[in-house]
């Protein structure tokens, strides 16, 4: 593979707000939708960075996505609220209902707003971590297009539905857990498809429904709705805990799904024109327990005793979640955002259909 | 091993009551507890049931558990509150402070009630449930005494955390998911150094911090404490996701532990006397985002899907999480609870130590 280019923060974030003005979208919301995918590809997401942009382009351009923010609340207490999304761009929307949750969690210690009738809104951390700026611990999930298998079956009907929880921490930055629910994503498939490699048990299973080392023959089963899927985190069967991630991803889907009333399970992403993804907010104000600096100093203490404890033999280092993005997004700063030449290519041409200028 | 000894339900709880009742536990306090411990049994979790009395009673014995309800609400908003359980018995404790959140969720649609300073509190699925019968959703989770060792790492900084939710459905029975952050509990690796068999990879690392299928060779480390210890849900390593099964074991920590004031991480049971277990608890109303009929219908069509999703190779049942231990329950309460020889030694030796007859 040919070295990644690297891209500065400044000339990526410029030509996506660009081409989101000009698809319709207003100033402030291309700089939300841009913002959220720039910062997966600062963490080191780059499968839900930019990479994705081509994504957006086209439900703009069907309608699937509305360019203006067209949601509303349906449904609201002092705690929670329901909003339809109208199928605005998932981020615009998700930005505002966790912005929702976090003024409820102020007022009331906690506050939880569950969206439907969304698009795709890229990293779930992004929304989790909006809730560590003002001391709060804050959750995000959304559910997803059917890729998991549930243990024992051998098509999709979950999708990869992460959840994400962000801590405030004092000296320490912050916990942030942002996980799907399966042990991989697709995106690692094909990574090894492309490679031409062997993958390992436990990641996705073929027509059978069992655990495949064949990246081509559970992509090719996927592709051809053959059965085959991502496995839950725990794999396969029982014996490691699959039936957990199972469990984990289900929850996931009763949360954003279920309880908005957004297409879950085998409906999620069932028309195309309305793909009808759910989404689930929280806020929560540790100071309603315990002096928040009491909190932040055991998050602090928490996340040492984690890292200073004795290595795995051949190891040297124990992280704790969400250091290594930390990490990833100041070098990415420094040294450009890398990105693979076909998602260049890709933005290239997004670029000269619509007249932005690709920035170098 | 010998065919499991059969006890009545109705006999069992006979028991179990008088023994609390003769170390000096309100009535009400002692069917509670005994009622969190036989339902673990009825639903097939024994390590968590009756077996572990002779723990309860040597704790009420020493005074690290007090027989009366010690508890008092140190802070409180509309959606919350913090109890310090007073080092009560956590069942009690646990089972007021669910009750307290259940409140809540009924008049601000969400209740979220830590407690602190408390003893083992059984199984975390118990608490889910109560929100069950008041058609909210429930969620609970507890701290436990370090056996997880973080990925990379080779000794125990973290509990076996567990997390349960439920959500009610119609027809169908309850979504109630109740698990252990960790791939399996320490007992299973003792059942298979009973048998004297290696395990499966990824279950638990030795004094190494690398995965063994040597069960003696982990339980002596741990004994020991050598290292060694269980992996999180996900095993070794990162291959198959077992940083995403400790960042949940943490998220528990995090949320029962740090966010109560309780001990957390190597603290947590480091004094035997006072055990200072946190743990979390929430309701949720779906009433607040949409009509309960509606939620309950689209619980019930989820399952379905899932159910009647196409089944892998060799296997002829996809399940949903609950669906074991309700039909486990209603064998359990025709045919009698299945106890093994060495738990009704103990419960019998307890009896004749108090005075309390044994049921048969």
């Amino acid at each position: 593979m040919a070295a990644p280019h690297r891209m500065s923060e400044h000339g990526l974030r410029g030509f996506c707000e660009e081409v989101f003005l000009r698809l319709g979208v207003p100033l402030d919301d291309a700089r939300i939708t841009t913002d959220v995918l720039v910062t997966a590809d600062l963490r080191g997401i780059d499968s839900h960075g930019v990479a994705r942009l081509p994504r957006y382009v086209t439900g703009l351009k069907a309608g699937s996505i509305r360019p203006k923010d067209e949601s509303r609340v349906v449904k609201e207490t002092k705690a929670t609220a329901l909003i339809d999304a109208g199928q605005s761009l998932g981020q615009v929307v998700s930005v505002r209902a966790m912005d929702r949750a976090i003024r409820k969690a102020k007022d009331t210690a906690v506050g939880i707003v569950v969206v439907r009738n969304s698009n795709h809104y890229g990293i779930a951390g992004y929304y989790a971590m909006m809730a560590l700026a003002h001391d709060l611990i804050g959750m995000s999930m959304t559910n997803s297009a059917p890729l998991v298998v549930p243990t024992f079956g051998r098509t999709a009907v979950l999708g990869t539905n992460p959840i994400s929880v962000a801590a405030p921490a004092a000296r320490d930055r912050a916990f942030v857990l942002d996980m799907a629910t399966s042990v991989v994503p697709r995106g690692k498939v094909e990574v090894f498809d492309r490679a031409g490699k062997s993958m390992p048990l436990g990641w996705a299973v073929d027509a059978s429904g069992r655990s495949s080392t064949a990246p081509k023959a559970v992509l090719e089963a996927m592709a051809k709705r053959l059965g085959g899927g991502m496995l839950p985190l725990g794999g396969e069967g029982e014996e490691l805990g699959g039936h957990k991630g199972y469990g984990l991803a289900l929850l996931v889907d009763v949360l954003s799904g279920v309880l908005s009333g957004a297409a879950s399970g085998l409906r999620a992403y069932a028309d195309e024109n309305r793909p009808d993804v759910g989404h689930f907010f929280l806020a929560l104000d540790p100071a309603a327990f315990r002096p928040i600096d009491e909190f932040k100093r055991d998050m602090d203490r928490l996340a040492r005793e984690l890292k200073e404890s004795a290595k795995a033999e051949g190891q040297t280092r124990i992280y704790v979640h969400g250091e290594k993005s930390f990490a990833r997004t100041e070098t990415h700063r420094k040294e450009g955002i890398p990105l693979d030449a076909k998602t260049v290519a890709n933005l290239k041409k997004i670029g000269a259909e619509l007249g932005v200028a690709w920035p170098e």
